[in-house]
């Protein structure tokens, strides 16, 4: 297979359902906001986007796709060492001690019978490592989720309406690994940077696995470009905010149509990077899918252990527990997803 | 039933098996010690203690669990609000903007094709909040989990060794409530501060919820005292560090005996406050459970939803996630514990 | 003297010269604005303000005044134990060690040839202990100083236009300590809380003080009401926020007229508190005199040790350096100021 | 004149008063020390070290050289755009917003009659731009400043003897500029990274500078090596940490001599890098200078403009007043340095 071949982009984007010109981001964007708005789909006061179409049906099927009983982390590190180079002020962790063994063991704290302690701090930016975008992240035309204004969400005292905290603890549901990178790249399991996977992408890569990653209404579905395994052996090199594969900006219907809860990668930016616009563009999909899909929409996932172990057992679904840091107001937060399988 | 009596609490601390000695917190913390370590257990290079309680199979249980697929969060939220007073610099999160909706609305940001983005920081106590104790949080007499020396393990640079980073995506078993605030005292649902929470309480308690709330090897234990309701109800007041209800210094004999993987509370310090100890003395069940015993402890857990749902059905067990953040060299860490029911 | 009698208070607001209507603060403040306004002064794009006041020439005024060669502090000290109390995210600085004795002294940091250190980070609003206000920090309905629209202004990134880096710099001057408490309050030296502080007071205490406190163009004027001093032997109370001696809206006109460069108390708030006006209201004078008249405005200074010195000399002006942090953006930012005289 | 010449070079390094071993830093910086330390010359409670060299007879000079009245600052900015690249978690300066002009002109802060505000926070290590090293930074063989031991002096919980607050209102005294890069590189005003500036070169410096540069007890000498010139032209590179001209560690016994206060260079790391050893070693010269002479260190200060105007008038002696910021604890601090002449 080709990949990344002009041909093969072109015909998607011209099969494009809302039509795709590549020289208008805002006229495509606006016309594919037309096609997949969900805006009162549930009441005017919705504040949670398409995490309603998890239930607890839902969430019962997924505990019942726990087999073997193995736990499997998807999340990266948070540490200095992470991705991040200071893209408006997006920095890595800093993480320091405010009580340490060495003085515990110098008899310096004060404590008495023997007892020493040692304790930390955080200083991070709440994007910078394995993270939910809430749904206040992104604006289209000074809109928010569910047609407020942008103002009227987000100050500078935070998300005052769609703050993570009303997300993170639905953020349990079926989860459904789509490996497109081993799936359209089986000899190194990773997709070249600036690679866009379309909505065919994605229904070849489900053909392929097999029944176990069928996706549907509610589902959360992890896509793995393979970038992180790149960026893990040669160095973070542009992993945040650089080239990097992706979704593809025609896969909004597709998004739509099959009505998912949410949907992560292990990139840095979720969608093809640069993407598909001739014209000077930004996120478009983000702007599509966030503010007027409702989409959550996860991003620095780690996704190389569990696809070994899928690809091992040849099921791709399991049961996905996901709930980000409870912080008022963040309009994104870091999370420990653990897939049980 | 008289709570906190002393004829009551008197009988629990001559009846401990290593002998309690109010006037000695030094020799009664090195005689339980003595009876509870688990150093070398799992070998000299074991970083994550009683978490090796659990096993492929009891995560298979606990999803067996989830019967009704009700998921409940068990977090407080992290913000400016929280009970933290300064102590030892615990202060509360510092949650700041990096980009606005108003900006964004303004349309002040340059990004084309009228996309906005708000984005945050925080700055926090990795223990300000709802969060599990490593097991680099606490040294005995210099001494760290499985003998290592203080020094070896905590420095300015974090935990070396036993980061929470090792224990994070082990924190998913068969969870169990022991709502001991509604069995003793079924009126308020609140035990008063100052409590010892005795083993004989805990096993009234299991006694009387029924056969889902036995406990054994590898489960994680929820203790409710019902401290959180009354801070919600009256304010933080002393919540973070005052005196508080919590586990009896002897029930350290029962966490061995059980082999629980882990133990969390709805208070900020787990075991009782002040201590049983009459000379100085600070927070003993800590120095024997997490440096000697390899205990996780959770701390400012939420567990009132829970123990509603729990009671509604009488069903005391579910699955719970609760995998922290995994900071590397975090000697303790922020999480959003998931009760799957 | 009787201080703060309905009396002598109401003289004062009764003759202010742009009327003052306690029920009435916008149209007061309105009022004041037109009369003090100084926007375009220095131009349409001046960014500093009341601090083009200060010459080379007033700089060389200002050295000539150190006789004895005497530097007095002016600061308070930037710690955890400070006022600070959480109000709109107003903490006190969290001071953190990344590398420290303890460790060196164990030999653990690495370096060769016997080589040990010690680092630190500081996480602090930049007002949180002794600070200029810069002329980004304050707004009068939307604009900011010199008549920019605030959302021009200060964004998300900062302040854009007046950031503290373009005043910080010119703030040295001959300052002169008029000390207000110890000439209206000779047996404390403390003016009790919300004692507004007016016209008649500053120039009853300069004729007091003798002519080296004659203040004119180019000056920076320090007040002492003596609430630090009050604050650091009964604690910090309200300190930050709440009630204290200050200036009276009514000295807006005076300091027009006196042509200061800058002004700085030894409050939390610059201004008296409450202020004069019964209606709703909060910091109208430094609504007036940031945006409009441009002026810099210090606060939380310690005037304590300097007010000493001048007391028994007799003199009242000295050179003062004062140069805020240079943050760029900032809307304020700490400093040390020294007196040297 | 052939800079950083090997003939050169070695000539100094043989003639170094102590001896100077290349493959022997251990034993070459234990006899520097035995020559140069002060231990105890000023008493065991000694906290400020040559910081004692300053008398008011000083400051009264130095208020003397105030000529024309021309404030120059020598600071570099304190913004995300900083030299810092993570080196021990050195990173530069998150400064973030807590309340907005955008946010005012909307008119959503609740405040009454049209009143505005805007706050901001930041977080940064105390050395990552202009600052000074506090006497707690620098350890040798375990012990700091006036022979205590490390773990005695810094803690997790900062510098709990030697805290730069100690130091802070003291650093005010005569400055003498030694711009070695111009006399020694006419052409360019640079001198090459790697260059070490010997005892000759300053005092040949001093020689074609004139009397004005003249140095002795109590002065603040600024040593200008044309590194930040450089780094501002051509982008930071390797400016923190990387080579870079600077004092040779021979000058070691010329710093003594001279009875200097303190010292400041334009550079990160105020001695040459690499330095003169072959074998391993780091920053030698800190660990005679800091820990064992008491020599409060100065780095990254911006001597540009101030280099202009000494060699415009010829004068190069001036009034400094360079008070950090008085962080309780702290082993370093920023400080916005300003030259008065």
């Amino acid at each position: 297979m080709e990949l990344a071949s002009a041909e093969y982009g072109r015909t998607a984007l011209e099969d494009f359902a809302f039509g795709f010109d590549a020289a208008d981001p805002e006229g495509t964007i606006r016309r594919t906001v037309d096609g997949v708005k969900n805006w009162f789909r549930w009441g005017e006061h919705d504040v949670i986007g398409t995490l309603n179409f998890i239930t607890d049906e839902k969430r019962r099927e997924a505990a019942g796709l726990v087999r073997r009983g193995r736990a499997i982390s998807l999340s990266q590190s948070f540490d200095a060492n992470g991705p991040q180079k200071g893209w408006r002020r997006r920095t890595n962790p800093v993480h320091t001690m405010t009580d340490t063994g060495t003085d515990a063991e110098r008899g310096i704290q004060g404590f008495p019978h023997g007892l020493g302690g040692a304790d930390d701090v955080i200083a991070m930016p709440l994007q910078c490592s394995t993270q939910w975008d809430g749904l206040g992240h992104i604006f289209d035309h000074g809109h928010a989720w569910n047609g407020r204004r942008a103002g009227d969400v987000v100050t500078s005292e935070g998300d005052l309406v769609t703050g993570i905290e009303h997300a993170a603890s639905l953020l349990v549901s079926r989860g459904v690994l789509l490996d497109v990178a081993r799936h359209l790249q089986p000899d190194t399991g990773e997709l070249p940077d600036g690679y866009a996977i379309t909505t065919a992408d994605l229904e070849s890569c489900i053909l392929a696995q097999g029944p176990t990653s069928q996706v549907g209404t509610g589902d959360i579905v992890l896509v793995r470009t393979g970038q992180l395994t790149r960026a893990r052996r040669d160095g973070w090199g542009d992993y945040a905010g650089g080239s990097a594969p992706g979704l593809s900006f025609t896969t909004a219907e597709w998004l739509h149509r099959m009505e998912l809860a949410a949907i992560a990668t292990d990139t840095w930016g979720f969608e093809v990077r640069p993407n598909e616009f001739t014209a000077p563009s930004f996120q478009p999909l983000h702007q599509v899918v966030i503010p007027n899909m409702g989409l959550t929409v996860g991003e620095m996932w780690d996704l190389d252990e569990l696809a070994s172990a899928c690809a091992e057992t040849g099921v791709w679904e399991f049961q996905l527990v996901a709930p980000p840091l409870s912080v008022t107001g963040a309009v994104g937060a870091p999370v420990h997803p653990m897939a049980l399988l």
